[in-house]
């Protein structure tokens, strides 16, 4: 993609910082940048140290610089430059690598200069997990979460005005303009209660008090609106997850798409690295698993089993005997789905096909294992 | 409806203040003279701007009697002027054009009298989306809800009265009065906490803090009555709105109503304006679109093809080729019905022939376009 | 039950008393005596009023006594005096009666002795409508919320031990006991945060933060056990309340159990006074109602026309005509179904019959009305 | 497992002390060493108690070695000493045992050792009823979780940034370095709000302002969360429970899986002590009983009637008599299913086979009591 600059690693690592995902060393140098720019801030006892944290923040510049440059390049190399410079993350790029040095070549003082710094963080968004199913949400819901952004206004207003004019003869500094008592105002509604500004007539606190149960109401529709759609997203996303390793199963891909639909709903993915225990012999189990990718190790007693993508296993726990009986563990990289208690009860209920080759299976490795 | 009275353009904008919906300048003056109330309730130093400020207001003040005029006139032609009056949206309308005027008139102090202008903020009401919405969930779950706030009530009484008892020694100023010791508990009750009346006691200090325990729970079972509300109008607002749209869509209207029903409950409506994009070219995709009303553009290499009311377009990304493959975009406002990935299977699963239809499209496209 | 005392007036007065319910007089006592209560504890400038007020209080104490007897007299006519007098009822009406002169005769001072009147308003608990629902919640939850308390009870305690462990060089007074820090743990950890006592050292802050977020925890948890069973509950009410009309219109009763079920799912029972306008002519409406008990009066062009028990109302709304076709009022105190938008559709998708019925009557309808 | 050492009573206290349950001996030690601990750090006032607070914490401390060294002997015994000894249960018995003796042979000051005695508190997690519930929640929902507490961090920081920006002139001390503004930050987006620390600033106001409503969204999501994963967890845990006991009644087991599945979301299951009152005659019903496991009398006019595992009582509430017409006493420790009325009615729609079983029982029931 980019032709060697100075040698392999360097080439390597220039690819890895062309391409979509963040790199350690860019987590690190976000980490560094911003904890030294806090640093910089704190007082002169730090400023003694004056020197190296200048020196490592020059550093972490420089890395947001380096990374910015070759990504336009490659970017541009690849007929895109004009797209990436004005995309979310080109300018997230951008703004880190140029910010702060264009601040401090306008004259900004060192320590409003390197505040700027703080935007580096914007280079972990992408990597946030759930940041997208979060966004979903927002979306979704943006009609009602806006009415209760408009309530919320209108009450804010309403009593800023009602309370400046039941309060500004008592307490004519706090309460003696109306920007002044929308401090006051949010400062209740949202429940926060710094109690700098507080009401001390009668009729101001007792106005003061239905300000608060409104806070209350505010509170409790903002809350159920996100519960609810949550909800709803999170459902999906599962869906949306298992559905492409579920109908890879062979197990389950014999289905019709109905059937597969409706075991989706019963089970649950998990991705596993190597070498990880997934059951310990002795601990009490209530679900089973089907390997969808990978292999895991069956540690019986004088031999080791093991089985590869396609088969399952943990089903004696969900047919009567609850205690593990063996140590499994994953060989490499694995993804597995997972059967709940539960969602077994289901599946014999409406796919005893489904459960009686489970069944079968259960009682072909007792006998073997006897 | 009302006769020229100086130039077209004024009759329009007659016709419009008429209407039932804001007009533009209605916004612009609520928005402003608002604005300006607050700015008159600031300090000397915006007095000096005085001239200007009371200008304006004033400015905006006529504005609403304008436009109460003209409605009562429009009202009392159509013979229901009466009925306008004493409507909500009538005395909000009479009450923003005659409180600051009256108030002035009986002698109150421009600083008083304008705070009245708050009311101005009532017309904005109507205009927004979700309270009916909101409102239909406070009126069916008003039970509950009071029920709560009787509880609350009650609390709050019972503490006020106990505090009283247990630190009117110790603190004879704050807590000397059962109405002084209310004061206190609704700010602990709605955890707001100001701290300007805190117990000291030690029985009084265990006292708050059942009494703050009781707060949480006030909160959770308002909370958990508003989102268990809100989440069933979401869906029932939601069903209202795709319901119309689907019947009208051939591809779903051959189905009987039940399976309409069943549809409805998977799509979710989007109205678009004119040239807006909706499929952006290798972006991941999870949902196909259904054209029920206006036109759309897929721009495909070396032709444009132009999709009306009827068709669909976007199916590919839910049969296994997850990035789009063309730019398509809004020729005029048009309303969509989006179906998502998750939803795309149930109806494979639960209505094979139209998963059918979709595939055969599907295919004679991809064949088309090879 | 009661021989006449004095005249009929009294007798029906007494008979009243002895009833179950509140009667208008007890509920007028119980706000005028604890309002009386409350200004007894104001200050000197009340205590000019001292005298009324007094004698107020000793009326109220006077009818709490009265109904107790009269209660008590009743159920041990009724061979039940015991058990009433342990009841949780007859408990609350003897304390009303006996508390304050008890305490009194005792030697307690007047402002002390009368703040027991605050037990006065738990003759209210029985009325408090939902009260019944909330306690099902509480009792039927009761696992998962002991189990949140305990973990906020672990919580607090732990970082009462830790702060106290950080702060108490720091601050002596505030932070320099277990119990003095369980203060401040409680009031952080509610979110209530009054500021009386504040972590001041690097490390305390530290864990005060984490203290804050595990506040969060806890009160989302508490919210979630109450939403969640609070959904149920409501549903589970609303389904018996209208179980029992639903069996008894005779439009429904051929249905089967099955489809009875199924449609007491669709439907809300309302309760409404005589002389109620349930339909205004010209309005959007989107539902119609089924008569389950009473007399409605439509209100035709020419003619008024009375509809009865079984009939129903207001169909047009679903059938395409969304205005509101005539004015329909209540003649008496009537029960009436109401079936939404949505659920029509539901109800025309699963049970055709019904549907096909409401559609008939509808086209005779408006063929008569032509 | 462990041969007598002294006498049969402290063999089986050491028994007991070895098996995996808390004794009640050391509830009372957790609760009383806790107290002393707590005491311990009040004030001189409570230093005059010194000699016996010592005396009993020293008892505490004794009690717990003596439990690890009791539960280290059995597990070496039965050849898993390691095992437990680095388990969580392990782990937490001996730094209790362990961490106070440590601290004070170290040198630590009395007071500041043996606060290390909070660590006891730990013994009492695996006794918290719905903690595995609670786990499992966290563990699933730790994506989203984890999610919102990046975005937590992420305003945290953002705005700390900002407000430092803004109000380091105008509050140095408070305002004037990175870390005292994350401090009003944590303080101001958890919605404590201290006021300890509170911008003054005009523009510092106004991002506190955004800050706060940023916090109300954090809060709604949260909430959300676990609102969802609570509700779901909560079914699951009552099937699982339930199944069991369904499946081991005649009366349901004769049905298939699918049906038993069906039944069972139905079905909640009640442990009950000997000697409970399940129904109170006269008393409003709502609900039947299947007697999974145990006996109870049945109290009518004249006879006692025993029921024993399998049959049911109270169903005549649901067939119309909404009064009970007897007392009904569990005998011994029993194991009850019960019905709900709403869930009666689907039973009735979905399984009538099951329905007629009850109302040919209560037919003869009433026959028989005539």
């Amino acid at each position: 993609m980019s032709k060697p600059l100075v040698s392999p690693v360097l080439a390597e690592f220039v690819a890895a910082t062309a391409g979509r995902n963040m790199t350690r060393a860019a987590y690190v140098a976000v980490a560094t940048g911003v904890g030294m720019m806090v640093l910089l801030t704190v007082d002169p006892a730090y400023q003694a140290a004056h020197h190296w944290v200048d020196a490592v923040l020059w550093a972490c510049l420089s890395f947001f610089i380096f990374e910015w440059v070759v990504r336009l390049r490659h970017a541009f190399l690849a007929d895109r430059g004009l797209a990436y410079a004005v995309s979310g993350r080109g300018l997230v790029d951008g703004v880190s690598a140029a910010a702060v040095p264009l601040a401090l070549f306008l004259g900004a003082d060192p320590q409003s200069g390197w505040l700027l710094g703080v935007f580096w963080m914007f280079k972990l968004v992408p990597g946030i997990p759930g940041l997208r199913q979060l966004r979903r949400v927002l979306v979704l819901e943006s009609g009602p979460l806006l009415s209760v952004l408009v309530i919320f206004l209108m009450v804010l207003f309403l009593s800023s005005v009602a309370v400046h004019f039941l309060e500004r003869d008592a307490q004519p500094v706090a309460f003696g303009s109306v920007p002044a008592t929308l401090w006051w105002a949010v400062v209740t509604l949202t429940t926060v209660g710094y109690g700098d500004v507080v009401p001390v007539t009668p009729l101001g606190r007792v106005l003061a008090a239905l300000v608060m149960i409104c806070g209350l109401g505010v509170f409790g529709l903002w809350t159920g609106i996100l519960a609810t759609a949550f909800a709803a997203e999170t459902r999906r996303d599962n869906f949306l997850k298992t559905w492409e390793t579920v109908s890879k199963v062979p197990f389950f891909a014999a289905l019709g798409p109905s059937a597969i639909a409706d075991v989706t709903h019963m089970l649950r993915t998990m991705d596993l690295p190597s070498r990880t225990m997934i059951i310990r012999k002795g601990q009490a189990g209530d679900c089973m698993y089907f390997i969808a990718d990978g292999e895991v190790e069956v540690d019986l007693p004088g031999k080791k089993v093991t089985l590869g993508a396609g088969a399952f296993f943990g089903e004696m726990a969900l047919l009567g005997n609850n205690l593990r009986s063996a140590n499994i563990t994953t060989t490499r990289v694995s993804k597995l789905l997972v059967l709940d208690l539960v969602d077994f009860r289901m599946l014999m209920a409406r796919h005893p096909d489904l459960a009686e080759t489970i069944d079968v299976e259960a009682k072909r490795r007792a006998l073997e294992n006897k």
